[in-house]
């Protein structure tokens, strides 16, 4: 069967912060079967992430650039990113017609995958499927490995997390609590920096739009200083954390969302820190812990049954509502986890 | 007994680069013994050490600073450091007339310490005793620790240096040749270059005052990539070496000697490396290892007796040479690690 799909085109390479005009939609023939032969899976897309590091795939890419989890899109082809599908043809023994799954695939209506091994099969719809974009799926795995691995956190530590209200912030403060850690979270509107206190629990929170004195605020909030950084900015905010750690304090630097749409970063001028407070600052990629993702799941899915963590994602809409979805992030548009409805099932 | 002892003062507070002028000669009168019912002893300071760190001493105490290691020096009093001395009174029980020690002291003949458990004791004196201000004192230990905890490295990595042939760097290579890594450091002069590739045996150095492209520099002797790197030095040699750096890289910071005398630090603006490449940088302070001293002096004495490690001192005559040995550290003057002879014994 033929049918006429629905597709986001990258326009060209964007340089700057992203406009919905770099982005174009598209229509295309295609059929609803994998190619004889094919291992392949046909996956009708049902719900899209928007997630920051997109942004980074929109760049030129760099001479001599190595193919990476951040190799950049091509201009004129769909922007790919991570989904939620079902799959209605397979070529697989492995994936069935029927089968929920997510993963990455494209921005559009349907995605033929040829490696399917890539994507993670679906085993619990007793939550909404749009979680396995969230909550159950990349970014709550950022959030376990990077808070429960990367933070090496101990009970009763003061934890700061900035973007905090967004897809990973949310639930790596909830997992802090859980722990029995102080944590304070940052975000960048009121509405967001109530969700924080009352929706997830934190100790804390506050609007770093309304500080002109970052390092102030910080201090303000942890007198006693800071052992865990869950760093989702990067820049100004970055320095002021610097000199509010406490000694032996970790950093976790997920994502440095303040600093992608520049052409050159800010330069981050407090490194000393590191020395004098012996500061351990790591960065890590998600794709690195995907062998713990059953793990993940089977702790997370505890919390939400025992109602020990809530989630709040911010939904549009349609295939054509993903380019402005996506820049919203980085205005900060979005409350909570940014998810775009191509089809509910 | 009294005498007048020659003393070395801090004039008043710096900015900018040291000068020779920041600190003035001066004398006192003392008597040569320990008060009486005191549990201190008396220093004849024999070997001094001019290190880094100490021009962080030299600045206005910021407000609310707190004690560290880093607590500045008071105007008009003498200046103090690391130094080897023998005592020549004692109210202590453990440490008596004749022995060896070394530790914090004054700039100065004879130096009262009503503390000596702060001391390190001598125990091996088959070799130079101005070694214990350097390959088997302080700045060894921190080559130890770092190299052996901090880089967590493996044989066969591929391991850079910078400040290379000062009093740490070169005893770091030598660890990581021992170890079966590939060693490149730089310096700041063709002298010290050789030194590391003839006296140190690193596998190759370069002067990177004749580079124009640090991240070019590093890119054509690490084609492959940096493993490890060990910073001494900060600014825009962290960034070109973050472009350079491999998947899970480790950077320790030791020290930031290019950034002392700035009022403000430079920037570092290609932290997002430490996301995309998973490198964990981690500061240090050698004191948090001071009860790993005695292991680390037996393995090192054997590394010496076996004729495993080479050592190199810059020694100037006189405490009046004292000032001038440390602003050269600055300019890199010093060839290996830079001490002082206030008296041989």
């Amino acid at each position: 069967m033929e049918v006429t799909k629905k597709r986001i085109l990258l326009k060209d390479y964007v340089v700057g912060p992203p406009k919905e005009a770099d982005m174009v939609a598209s229509t295309e023939t295609v059929r609803l079967e994998v190619p004889v032969g094919s291992k392949g899976v046909l996956l009708k897309n049902l719900y899209l992430s928007c997630d920051p590091y997109m942004r980074n795939r929109m760049n030129r890419p760099l001479e001599g650039q190595e193919e990476t989890y951040f190799t950049p899109f091509k201009p004129g082809s769909v922007i790919t990113g991570l989904g939620v599908a079902r799959i209605v043809d397979s070529g697989h023994p492995d994936f069935k017609v029927g089968d929920y799954v997510w993963g990455s695939t494209g921005w559009e209506e349907f995605t033929l995958i040829s490696n399917p091994e890539t994507l993670f099969k679906i085993k619990y719809t007793d939550v909404p499927l749009s979680y396995y974009t969230g909550l159950l799926g990349m970014p709550g795995l950022t959030a376990y490995a990077g808070f429960y691995e990367i933070c090496s956190p101990k009970k009763g530590e003061y934890v700061y997390i900035s973007a905090a209200s967004g897809a990973v912030g949310q639930i790596v403060g909830q997992y802090a609590k859980l722990l029995g850690c102080y944590v304070v979270g940052s975000a960048g509107s009121n509405e967001k920096v109530n969700l924080l206190k009352t929706k997830f629990g934190f100790d804390d929170a506050f609007n770093y739009k309304e500080e002109h004195d970052l390092a102030a605020a910080l201090k303000r909030h942890f007198p006693e200083g800071i052992d865990i950084y869950f760093e989702n900015v990067g820049g100004a905010m970055l320095d002021a954390v610097l000199l509010n750690m406490r000694n032996h304090g970790r950093i976790a630097v997920c994502g440095l969302i303040s600093q992608y749409n520049l052409e050159k970063p800010e330069g981050v001028h407090n490194l000393f820190c590191l020395i004098t407070k012996r500061i351990r600052m790591q960065g890590f990629i998600v794709i690195d812990f995907y062998n713990r993702y059953d793990e993940f799941v089977e702790t997370t899915r505890q919390y939400i049954k025992e109602g020990k963590i809530s989630y709040v994602e911010d939904v549009v809409e349609g295939l054509e509502s993903a380019p402005a979805a996506l820049v919203g992030l980085f205005t900060g548009r979005n409350v909570g986890k940014q998810v775009v409805v191509v089809a509910r099932e």
